[in-house]
């Protein structure tokens, strides 16, 4: 891909005739659409008779694009097999939890682990890779499409024997699969891999390790569904390819994007939930670290389907969105849909333009984005992601652990997000960074919700310690082992000696009437909490109240040049919120993150950096309200290239600014 | 049947002794009960043998009933086949859109498609009609029970085979319907007829097509079994036939009772929702236009069964029910049920008598019930209901096509009750009409939440207009095909050019502050609505706020003599309310509407006429509060024979009168 | 068992190694925890291989105990049967109501009707019978584990053969069952015995009578699955044997414990549902009467499993606890569990020990329940629980007719509690008995919540009113037959015309507006109601307002010496509470109820009386407010030996004391 800024739109040709694709090119031109993506559910199309596969449509479609200066990304049709593939195989489709078969019409509706599935699933990504691989305009690939947003782990008899093979690749004897699982607890003990059931209907609940333990084979057979996949197209094709994914997804994202070549995701976010929106561009620019990540779909305007719809985002928000995320490394902005259903389950979706070729209430949003694109491309090619000081891991292996082990019906995604938007408040920049995701050159590291911290991942956050870095860990950390059973040598495990801490018990504390004070603030404490004694040495968070009146729940402990803090439990309403912004903004001050700035709340500011290392901010209002931020120097308007003094600058509602230092 | 006024009560002599039987008869003749319905569940006392069919205990009945003057409403026992019937017979069985197959012990456990179903129908019917049907006393038929009041639609393999055979006469090719449904979307695509699914498990929505189309089958499918059963009858007795139906049971009840000879309903209204009461009177009063309806099923107290109960209507309520819809066009007021159930599940369920044989809580209503319709039937015989100026279509299509795409989790009922009751409390008489009744001598039409408009419907609708007449079309109505898709030439298909308007887009528009003005109102916008261009000429309602600011959400366009009036979008709350009364208001004096009062909420009236069409009106006070009336001439008292003098009446608590002009 | 408090806790030696386990033994002994509860889930640990059955493990653990002064109740582990058991054997599983078969991993997984899974029971009971029936220390024996806390009535190909066996051997022939059920309403009607049908899937209710015949059915199956096991061991072993049971589990309790030789219940009520706990107490020490009962499990702090968690006690709550149900008549109190589970799916539960073997946030309060224990010990043992004057009969026959007929999401448990409670705050002393149980010595009797009244029942209870007793009727008791069906000679049979009142009707009286007056209060009255003429001579309590204005709710009728007095609807709300008190209140009163204090609400008084009669009281402050009672004259507190005063004594927050006269 040359680099340049995307505006995209997700395009389904095989849904209309000759004359609408015509009138949709022009009107794609005149919206400034310049890539489009295609092919994903249309496996009939180029498949239409089982074995005899054709492909000369879509080569036809991306030449007419590139013709007109639009690119494609094309996409593997694999999310919907045709009726060829499902009519009278039960066996070859998803089965449920509670054991029903899926039947044909809807999506992911096969069994992505069924041999025959894959074959064809090969079969056709071959042929498509060779028709439309080296096509001029082709600029990326994405597989398939939402691995796992409608299903989770499939319940079929293929899956029941790769999830034994699974099991034994993984334990290599029984006897340490019982031992690690602790099956002797109800009679489970399994005297064979095959006996192991799958997590189907039980009178109660199942074994945390088996649980865990199917969720993760589940996550890592859809990768190597998608890595096959990548492996057919790039004998093919040289562009590079991607998956679009999300946060909710049943899919384990680092793993997935591990052979992948570039990041992308697709995003519904509400208005107001556009801390949501933000995190998804902080933690997909790390996917793929130093490579731009794509939103390969959001909406024009509102999501919807027959059954329900979103509330339309205010006019203007979109155009924030999509600055936003270039300036946080976005390198496409892309829309679902171009052209509004005619049929199907999504006719109402927001669109570009709608069923009857006409401008749909979004329209207006469409052309002012691309307005904008066209000013700030130059700046965004010229400049890319300034690195953060603070690194936050993010981590769908916790995401799994959070599934089995809710709790009280916690929602790990509002966990970490609530989490993440205090950084947003504080004007701090961060980055989300994957589990496995190198440590260098950050200052705090920051590992909240991450029940089970393995030995690799403590061992590079020790060693980031001992030279001289700040490393947050919990609520809710290192409190389970790899297998998600709990430790038996100390409540976290290896870390206490680590941090020369003592975790005396855990329990949850809500309604308890406990009240954590730290950093000058008091606030009630809530979830499953570690408590610490008290030591004087360590304790910079204390309980009033409840059950452990007097002992600590947040812990500083200098190890090497840093500090390891831990955070025992959950600070929650107005409160809490206060107190972790001190928490955070007190670390923050003491290892000298710099790359922070005094911006009023629902305004942000994105710092980029050019090749000399000079920095610039990208200024964007997101709740339509305005804002202002302290500008620290004189600096430079980038767009209408007018000097600006330092002091406080003011934004209009849904306003953007570049500025450079 | 003779011309009088019924009140009735549902029967089960089969599960009674004798003695109690003839308890029974005196009773009813002394709470004033003149007709009974019997037979529905009665199957096995019936057919006890498979194959060996013994009517002689009902006809007994029918003889007893008939010597105390009590006559007969004879049904078919259809839902309840017995237990040879089912035993050992999943294939039999109603299967549920989870795949679940029914079992023996309740009713509707039979699939109604299955040919050994409709063979063993068949033949007790016909027994049934020979040994009944000329009998005295026997002044009418039921045929069956509440129709899929339990189910909706069945999933078994012989409603698959159906299914495949009622698409192949509906599209003819597979190509014709892959066309329709559009389904090369999600690769759905069908080769043969015998590949396209039941809407059964999948992992997301199926395609509205075939979701709607489904729901179609189904109810045709159980109205050709109605009409099978009603030309048995025939063959031996003149007696006219009935089922009874209600809103929200999966029929099609335009289409059911097309073949049948008079229209019933059951309702267990609370007395909260006493719209739904009167709405369910003004529309059956229309299934079968000219001939007055039957209430067939209604509780003298409270509806109950083992899991549930509502609260007893207030004492005198149904004094005011009763007496409503004889004036509304009722010919029977019918209980469910005359004495308690002593065993089963409904024993909770009010009924006239208790299963140990004494009056119930309602019983006393009963006596009031029968008193008053021994006063007002000469004057109800004399009269019949006035055609109202205003008609309103409902459709059990439009139901179907809100099942299958509820937007919001909306209730189509809710909607249109709502919609209905504003011309209640505007004092407006109207008539609700199904979608293929004539439109002869009404002044305006509303058309509201009518997704399909069809190409009949509106050509029809359109003369009406331009005859002189104003069409009211909206709010959710055109926007759909008659596959349910969307339109490809514009918003609402050929509406437009007929009434030269422009619909820009559609979208939902709630939680986006739009508020619409007209008439001197304004409300918040909500819904899925459709915006309209803002044109001088046409705009009557305008949208402020929003995405949509000052664009126009009520468009009315002179066609022919007439108008046809567009609302894109439902105003809500209080003052959406007082908007859309607005609304009636103007177009109904602008129309010259004057079949209408100056009637306090809660007190209704039913103008009725007399062959020589001299008016009179029912007045009914319904809340129990009393209210008032404007008298425009004087009149006279149709009980007491006084002379009303023009000006304010006041009507008591649950109070009725009858004035003639 | 020799005469002794125990202090104890559930414990899982198979989990842990023997390091943990010497570990275990010790802290133990640390602790105070002088019994363990063992190896009911161990059935793999027991017979590794099908048919080789070992329990030498557990014949140490238990000679380890005994030589460290900790006794041992020993389990039979038939609730999680291994997996040679279950592995490709789906039916030996339990089957749920929709008809999904249980799998593997869980509890309770198995049909415990099943023959192979009787008499794999039989045979590992039998091993562990010999092995340890005799040993040192084991002084009880625990049947299987809390019946049916997850499932409820198995629907298996096994359970139906039983079921028509079963109800042959009730009804003798399929007449007499299908007149006893009024088969013949909806044609259920069957024709032999193997024709009728398990409650499962059906379009709606099933008939009450095959409902609650079917839970009848479950109870006793799974009674004489206990009464075999029982059995067994008493041909080897002398020690008493039980089961830990509990009011919301699908069993007859009073059925089940009639051939064990002591109660005992399991209890995780909150500290805000106190009232439960203290239900449990009065109710599980008349199970077997004048036999000390055990509570066999309750939290040290919090009950928890992966997919939820209570909220903690407070600190001095579980001391509370402890001394209440000892003084209550409780020999026990034990907690689930020792160590914390590392593995399974319950780690996050409350326990004494961690996982890793540290106090858990409850392990202080153990310290304080064994210190108070040992203080205690010497008046608990040389005296016993006071006989009440007021008996409550408490009926799990009832709870199933409840769970067939809920009427309004009727949840028995919280009814029968909340009138439980009354009595608490009235520091009236009370006895919750059995159906069955004698009502020797008693003054009052209530009779609340029970649906049918057996002849049995009510002959017994009409001696006890002719000898001067008073028989407090209602709410919602007796309106049913033995069969779930309605009476046919009166709304409440027999009933009526012995205490002489006529009921008129029965009704739902929520939403109408009555409100009961009596005794001086007044209230709303709400639930399904039974209505009386009002009379003279019997009403005590009237209706005014709603439908039944004037007429009676409360009836008194003098039998013999006594009293027969019917609550025939419920009053509600705070004014509800307080009728219902002056009604206790005023028949204590009546009836020299003499075994009362006046104590403040949340503080409790438990009396005990020694061999010469001598009376003590047992004070307890639960709600840790603390509070007073009034003592009547001269008293010794039993544990400083200083003598208290007449008057008010004060009692601080969790506070007992114990006085004697």
């Amino acid at each position: 891909m040359a680099k340049k800024l995307y505006h995209g739109a997700a395009y389904y040709p095989e849904l209309w005739n000759e004359k609408v694709i015509e009138e949709d090119i022009l009107l794609m031109k005149e919206a400034g659409i310049n890539v489009a993506r295609m092919g994903e559910f249309a496996w009939h199309t180029m498949e239409q008779e089982e074995g005899n596969i054709d492909i000369r449509f879509f080569v036809d479609i991306v030449h007419k694009l590139h013709e007109n200066g639009i690119e494609t990304v094309m996409c593997t049709p694999t999310p919907t097999p045709p009726i060829w593939f499902t009519h009278n195989h039960p066996e070859r489709m998803y089965v449920s939890q509670n054991h029903t078969v899926m039947g044909h019409g809807s999506r992911q509706h096969a069994c992505t682990n069924h041999p025959y599935f894959r074959k064809k699933a090969n079969e056709i990504t071959e042929h498509i890779a060779k028709a439309v691989g080296s096509l001029p305009g082709v600029i990326g690939w994405q597989i398939d499409n939402e691995f796992k947003c409608h299903v989770s782990e499939c319940m079929c008899e293929q899956c029941r024997t790769l999830w034994h093979q699974w099991l034994e690749e993984r334990y290599e004897t029984i006897e340490q699969l019982n031992e690690a699982w602790g099956t002797k607890i109800w009679s489970q003990y399994y005297y064979s891999f095959d006996q192991v059931p799958q997590p189907g209907p039980a009178p109660f609940l199942h074994n945390s390790s088996l649980s865990t333990m199917y969720r993760q084979f589940s996550m890592e057979k859809i990768a190597e569904f998608s890595d096959s996949q990548a492996e057919i197209i790039r004998q093919y094709s040289d562009a590079p390819i991607t998956h679009n994914s999300n946060v909710p997804f049943s899919v384990d994202n680092e793993r997935l994007f591990e052979n992948l070549d570039f990041a992308s995701f697709d995003t519904y976010a509400s208005q107001e939930n556009k801390a949501s929106y933000l995190m998804n561009c902080d933690l997909w620019r790390n996917f793929k670290k130093g490579r731009d990540f794509w939103i390969m779909e959001t909406s024009t305007s509102h999501a919807a389907s027959l059954e329900s719809y979103a509330s339309p985002h205010a006019n203007g928000y979109l155009r924030a969105e999509a600055i936003a995320s270039y300036a946080l490394g976005g390198e496409a902005f892309c829309y679902w849909l171009w052209r509004q259903q005619r049929a199907g389950c999504e006719q109402p979706h927001g669109s570009v333009i709608s069923a009857w070729g006409k401008p749909t209430v979004g329209f207006q949003s469409v052309l002012d984005v691309e307005e904008m694109r066209k000013k700030v491309e130059p700046f965004m090619v010229a400049t890319k992601p300034q690195q953060a000081d603070i690194a936050i891991t993010y981590s769908d292996q916790a995401k799994a652990f959070f599934q089995t082990e809710p709790h009280q019906q916690m929602d790990f995604r509002s966990l970490v997000t609530n989490f993440y938007n205090h950084f947003v408040s504080l004007g701090v920049h961060r980055d989300l960074i994957p589990e496995k995701e190198s440590l260098q050159d950050y200052k705090l590291l920051f590992t909240p919700f991450l029940p089970y911290i393995s030995d690799e991942y403590r061992k590079r956050a020790v060693d980031f310690v001992k030279s001289g870095g700040t490393w947050i860990v919990g609520p809710l950390s290192g409190g389970r082992t790899k297998e998600h059973t709990i430790h038996t040598n100390a409540a976290l495990g290896e870390l206490e000696e680590i941090a020369g801490i003592e975790a005396l018990y855990t329990y949850p504390m809500d309604g308890t009437g406990s009240v954590g004070h730290a950093f000058g603030e008091k606030a009630p404490l809530v979830l499953w909490s570690t408590v610490f004694e008290y030591d004087e040495q360590t304790a910079v968070g204390t309980i009033a109240g409840g059950n452990s009146d007097g002992k600590a729940f947040i812990t500083e402990s200098k190890v090497g040049k840093g500090k390891i803090v831990h955070i025992g439990s959950l600070p929650v309403e107005e409160d809490g919120d206060s107190l972790l912004m001190k928490l955070i903004d007190h670390y923050a001050t003491e290892a000298g993150v710099s790359v922070r700035t005094d911006v009023t709340n629902g305004t942000i500011v994105a710092p980029r950096i050019d090749d000399e290392g000079k920095q610039s901010w990208v200024i964007v209002n997101m709740d339509g309200e305005g804002g202002s931020v302290t500008i620290p120097e004189k600096a430079m308007d980038r767009l209408t290239e007018e000097m600006i003094s330092a002091g406080r600058l003011e934004i209009g509602p849904y306003e953007y600014r570049i500025i450079s230092f």
